[in-house]
C-alpha cells in the first residue's frame, strides 16, 4: 500500500485503473479507428478542428479525379446540386429534426447573418435583436450590423437572467446553447420557451454541441438554428456551416442573401429572386463543393453512433477530466472554470490559469493539444468518438507536471 | 482539287490545316498538359466550371494527411490563418492589382453582397443602384436585397446604353465584364469613366473574364470587383470567390457581414466589431480551407502565363469558331450571338437555335461539351490554357453535322 493509498487520495495509478475500466466498457471505442490520429500525441482540441476521418480521403479523391477532371460540368446533374440539402438532411438526423429543415452552406458567421435578418423579419414593428453577453463574439458583430441595417436595436444577455433582456418589444433571441469559454451547457428548452412567452423566434447557435448532445429542435419548437461542421461533427478545416428553419415558417423565411441557388428556379435566368420553396431557400451562391464532399465523408464517422451514447461518453470524460485534475492537481494551482455540474456542461472543460497561454504550448511540446483562450484560459476538449478515457487521464498528468506547486 | 475548293469554300480540311498551324505556333501550347482532361472529349464548358489542373490532387492530399489529419489545430498558424490574402494576391497579379487589395472567400453572390452594401454607404445620401439589365441573375438579386435594405431604389441599365441610366443620385454601378449569354465584352475602362463622371463608385464583376483577359483594375481606378475562381481560373467546383477593394477605399469600407475573420484582433474576443486594417476587413467566416488550397495549387497552371498571350489565344480561338461556322453551317441555319469583331466579346461564342436544348444533349453525347442557357443559346467556352484550335474546328464540325439544312 502507498502511501497515497494510505491516506484515502486517488493516485495517477488509481485514474489509469479507472480509465481502463471506462475504456474496456465504452460502447463508442470502436469509432477512434474511424479517425486518422498523430502517433504519440493526445488531441483535446475537437471542440475548435475535429480530426480527420479515415472515409474522407477516398471521397475527395473521387470528387477530384472522377466527377471534377473527368465529369466535369456533368456533375452537377450527378449528384452537386442537391448536396447542400442532401447533406443537410443527414445533420439534421443528429439534431433531432425531420429533413427538409437543415441546409448546408457558407460560414456559421454568414448563416448568423441570413438568419438575424429572417428572424427579425418575421417580427415586423419588433424594435430589438437579443444576443446572450457571453456569445462567441462572431454572433455578436453579426447581430449588431443585421440590427443597423433594420434599424433596431441590441440588447446583450446574461443568459443566467435572460428573462431580464426580453420584452415583447423583442423580435429575435440568438444563443448559444454552449459558452465556449467557460464549456457551460444552457437550457435550451427551458429558454427556449422564454424566449416564446415574450413572442419572440428563438435563434440558437449549437457550434458546440452538435455531435456530443442529443439535440431536438423539432421537440423544442425553436424557429432557427445555426452551427459548425468541423468541431465534434470533423467536416475539416473551414467545413461549411448548416442552418435549420422550422418547417412551417419556411414560408415566411425572407432572407438577405438572395443568391441563385435560393432561387425557385435557378437555371430560369429570370431577373427577379422568386425565392425557391423549403430549406432550399437558404441557400446563396455556387457552394464550395470540394469541402462540402468531404464533409459529407466525414459525417459516416457518425453512422450508427447513438447520441445519447455520445453525450454519455462526454459526460463520463469531463467527469473523469475533473475528477483526475482534483486528484492531481492541489486546490488553488488552477481554476475549472466550467461547472461541476455534469448536466451543466457540454464537451469541453476550461481552466483558467496566469500562464494558460504558454500551458497550451508547453502542452503541445509534449503531444497534448489544447487551445487558449483569452484572457487565460485553457480549453480542454473532448471528442466523444475518439478521445479515450486513458488520454483524459494521460492529459491530465501532462498538465499537472507543468504546474508550479505552490502556485506561483 | 475539290469541288468546295474549286469554288473557293472553306473546307473541313482547310480548317484543320489551318488549326493545326495555328496549334504549332500557340506559346500557350504547353499549358494544356498542366490539367487533366477527360479522353476523347473536347471541354468548351471552362466559363463554365473549369478543368482540373494536375496540381491539385497532391496539395489536396497533403492538406488532408498531413496539415489536417497531423497537425491538426496547428495547421492555423503555418498558413491557414493567411491564405485568403496570400491567395488574393496572386489572384491580385492576375487582374492588375497591387497586392493587399484582393482577398478571396465566400461565394461570389455573398461577395457582391458585400461589396453593394459597402459600395452604397460610400456615397452617404444617394439614393440609387445601378446594375446591368443583362446581369448574371444572381447579381440582380442580391443588388435589390441590398437595396430594400438600405431603403434604395435600383435601376436596371441597358449597357449600350449606360449614361441613360446614370444621375447624380446613382451610388453605385454594378457591371458584367461580360454578358454571360451573349459572350459581350464590355469597355471597362469606358464605362468606368462615365460612373465616375456621375460620382458613383463603380463594381465590376469580372467571373467571365478574369484569367483570359489582361484586366487593369488599378489603372483603371475602379473601385470594387468580385470575381469568380472556378471559371477561368480552374479553382474546382464552388472555388470560394475574391473580391477587390481599391487600396485607397479601404479604410472607409465598411461591409456588412462583420464575421469574426475580419476583425482587428480576431483572437481578442472583444465584443464589438473593429475592422482590420486592409483588404482582410473582406473576410467574415472561416474560409472552406479544403477548396481554397484547391483553388491555390490551380493558380499553379496560370504560372508564367502571360495575360497577353491568353487573351490573345481567345481571339485567335473564338475566332477559328466563328470562321468555322460561317464554312461548315449554312448561313441560317443558326444565329451566332456573339459580336464579330474579337475586340468585343470574350471567351465564348454563342449560338442560338430553336433546339439549342438538345443539341447541347446531343453534342455530349459525341464528346462535345458546352452548356445551355435559356431561351435558346449553346454556349461554347474556349479556356485559352487547354482548348486547342483543333479542337474548336473538330466541335463546330460535330455541331454541323447535328443541325438539318434547310432549317426546321
Amino acid at each position: 500500500m502507498t502511501e497515497a493509498q494510505a491516506s484515502g487520495r486517488t493516485t495517477i495509478e488509481d485514474l489509469r485503473e479507472a480509465a481502463s475500466r471506462l475504456d474496456a466498457h465504452d460502447p463508442l471505442a470502436e469509432a477512434r479507428s474511424r479517425f486518422v490520429l498523430p502517433e504519440g500525441e493526445i488531441y483535446l482540441d475537437g471542440n475548435s478542428l475535429g480530426a480527420c476521418p479515415v472515409s474522407v480521403g477516398a471521397r475527395v479523391e473521387d470528387v477530384l479525379t472522377r466527377q471534377w477532371a473527368q465529369r466535369l460540368i456533368r456533375s452537377w446533374d450527378e449528384g452537386w446540386w442537391e448536396a447542400p440539402q442532401r447533406i443537410g438532411d443527414r445533420i439534421a438526423g443528429l439534431v433531432g429534426a425531420a429533413p427538409g429543415q437543415v441546409v448546408v452552406g457558407d460560414s456559421t458567421s454568414v448563416n448568423i447573418f441570413k438568419l438575424t435578418i429572417a428572424g427579425a423579419r418575421m417580427r415586423p414593428g419588433r424594435t430589438r435583436l437579443v444576443v446572450d453577453a457571453t456569445t462567441f463574439p462572431t454572433n455578436g458583430y453579426v447581430i449588431e450590423s443585421g440590427a443597423r441595417l433594420l434599424g433596431l436595436d441590441v440588447t446583450r444577455a446574461d443568459p443566467q437572467h435572460l428573462a431580464d433582456a426580453l420584452g415583447e418589444d423583442v423580435a429575435l433571441v440568438m444563443m448559444n446553447h454552449v459558452d465556449y469559454r467557460t464549456g457551460e451547457l444552457w437550457d435550451m428548452s427551458g429558454m427556449t420557451q422564454q424566449i416564446h412567452a415574450c413572442g419572440a423566434v428563438a435563434l440558437w447557435d449549437v457550434c458546440h454541441s452538435v455531435g456530443i448532445y442529443p439535440l431536438q429542435f423539432d421537440e423544442l419548437g425553436l424557429e432557427l438554428a445555426v452551427g459548425c461542421t468541423y468541431k465534434y461533427l470533423n467536416g475539416g478545416p473551414g467545413a461549411p456551416a448548416f442552418m435549420y428553419v422550422r418547417a412551417d415558417l419556411q414560408p415566411a423565411f425572407d432572407q438577405p442573401l438572395t443568391g441563385w441557388h435560393g432561387h425557385a428556379e435557378p437555371f430560369g435566368m429570370q431577373p427577379d429572386y422568386q425565392p425557391a420553396e423549403g430549406i432550399v431557400r437558404g441557400r446563396v451562391g455556387t457552394p464550395p463543393l470540394i469541402s462540402m464532399f468531404a464533409l459529407d465523408a466525414a459525417l459516416d464517422a457518425y453512422n450508427g453512433i447513438s447520441m445519447i451514447d455520445a453525450r454519455a461518453k462526454t459526460e463520463s470524460l469531463t467527469t473523469l477530466y475533473i475528477d483526475s485534475l482534483d486528484a492531481l492537481v492541489p486546490a488553488g494551482v488552477i481554476r475549472i472554470v466550467t461547472p461541476r455540474d455534469p448536466g451543466r456542461r457540454a464537451g469541453q472543460v476550461s481552466v483558467a490559469h496566469p500562464r494558460a497561454r504558454d500551458l497550451v504550448k508547453e502542452l503541445a511540446s509534449i503531444g497534448v493539444i489544447t487551445d487558449f483562450r483569452e484572457p487565460d484560459i485553457v480549453r480542454h476538449g473532448f471528442a466523444p468518438l475518439y478521445v479515450s478515457h486513458s488520454d483524459v487521464v494521460e492529459a491530465v498528468q501532462a498538465l499537472a507536471a507543468l504546474l508550479p506547486y505552490p502556485p506561483d
